[in-house]
């Protein structure tokens, strides 16, 4: 099942089961307070779409690709490497990524998104996966000059619109061996699977709850494979996962206020 | 004017006015999304408080005083140091902070704490004043040991229970000049004041702002003076600042899921 949100021509965002390409069902409810699908089928159109989630956190895994963390002149961890992006960085698909003044050097990681259905404290391995709705595309969008003057990756990864999500949520997959890839201006830069995660999504569940309470809606990103690389003013992304969908957005110059 | 939430006989909150040690007035709404004083003047008893926040986000400030930047061996940072606990770490006053089986040294940190009035972007720091609703006492509880074995430090401050909050939010006050103190069993452990700031409140908006949008109601822990030091069980804690009040907590083992 395909679970989207999407605005209407107010601009007022309701969520959907996608039947198809051409249909769609509202649900009563955000798809993690429960599945209802309570409206008659209505025509949907790619432009609707609005970012799936409004998690109360975004919980993300930092190297958690051993290439990617080679690429980047890293150890691979020992443990889960946890950091949070805050839920006002997160777009739709189709908006723009807004490069800031302070950087000079942002860079695409095409990640596959985790959504909590249930709250979740200290979950084990085995249980992990009764607490996830689906599956979703998540581009952990990166200023690296400051992730690496800061230490801390919080500004860098931080800036408003420096995470798309969508292109909805799908709650039937696998996400045990699906192909994680980015493109830009149509020329591939990230093609990696999920098969080489060195922590795999139960796992990952079950480190970050022995932790924090993951509420209902919340968004796990679960690190990106290597190929990570610059972003630049007019750039076109599409961020894709096997088995989910894709997720396309643009690239400008924020301006200064 | 100070702000609480408060708990009824069932456990339900509301935020009130506080009129005095003995009354208080519902509010209609949340105070971020305007104050309303609706009710009629009611009694209220400060075991009743809750935390007096629930943010989007809660965005700290690492070293922000130059003392205890290098009690902890660290440089004094050029710009302000973010990072993000995560909204499910925020108890209110009188509850427990619960030290987790990971860490051996969790530490208190006091800190004086901002709250947002209106959503906040790209602010100068000329205008940041008019974006604070008022202030308010937060404790950044932190896992010692595993913040400096991540280097990130998510997981090592981000732990359910390790964001005290409270007792309430204070409008009136000038926030440049206030004692920011923590004392344990009785003993005064912290006893700085927003003074030696590196960053003020004014500067630590702006810079915040020019990363991410800050919402209605979110949290700005301002960073902690020197003399943090180590919480073991049954230890009894209260973290103040001169012109709010005083936030009691206490604190006991995490017992594993």
């Amino acid at each position: 099942m395909r679970l989207a949100c999407l605005r209407d021509a107010d601009g007022v965002r309701n969520f959907f089961s996608i039947d198809d390409d051409a249909t769609a069902r509202k649900l009563s409810r955000p798809p993690w307070e429960g599945i209802d699908v309570a409206g008659e089928p209505r025509p949907w159109d790619p432009a609707d779409l609005a970012a799936p989630v409004c998690p109360t956190k975004v919980v993300c895994i930092g190297r958690n690709y051993a290439a990617h963390a080679r690429e980047l002149g890293n150890d691979v961890p020992s443990e889960p490497l946890l950091f949070l992006k805050p839920p006002s960085s997160i777009i739709g698909p189709r908006e723009r990524v807004l490069l800031p003044p302070q950087s000079s050097r942002v860079e695409h990681e095409a990640e596959l998104g985790v959504v909590i259905s249930r709250r979740a404290t200290d979950v084990s391995r085995e249980d992990a996966l009764s607490y996830v709705l689906g599956y979703t595309v998540v581009c952990d969008v990166t200023a690296r000059d400051l992730q690496r003057k800061d230490v801390q990756f919080t500004r860098g990864k931080g800036f408003d619109t420096f995470c798309p999500v969508g292109p909805w949520i799908e709650t039937e997959l696998d996400p045990s061996r699906v192909r994680v890839r980015c493109s830009v201006n149509g020329e591939v830069r990230q093609d990696g699977t999920t098969e080489h995660m060195i922590f795999d999504v139960p796992t990952l569940i079950a480190a970050i709850t022995s932790v924090m309470t993951l509420e209902p809606g919340d968004l796990i990103a679960t690190g990106t494979p290597e190929g990570v690389g610059p972003l630049v003013d007019g750039d076109s992304v599409e961020v894709s996962v096997e088995g989910i969908g894709a997720l396309p957005f643009s690239v400008a110059l924020r301006r200064p206020g």
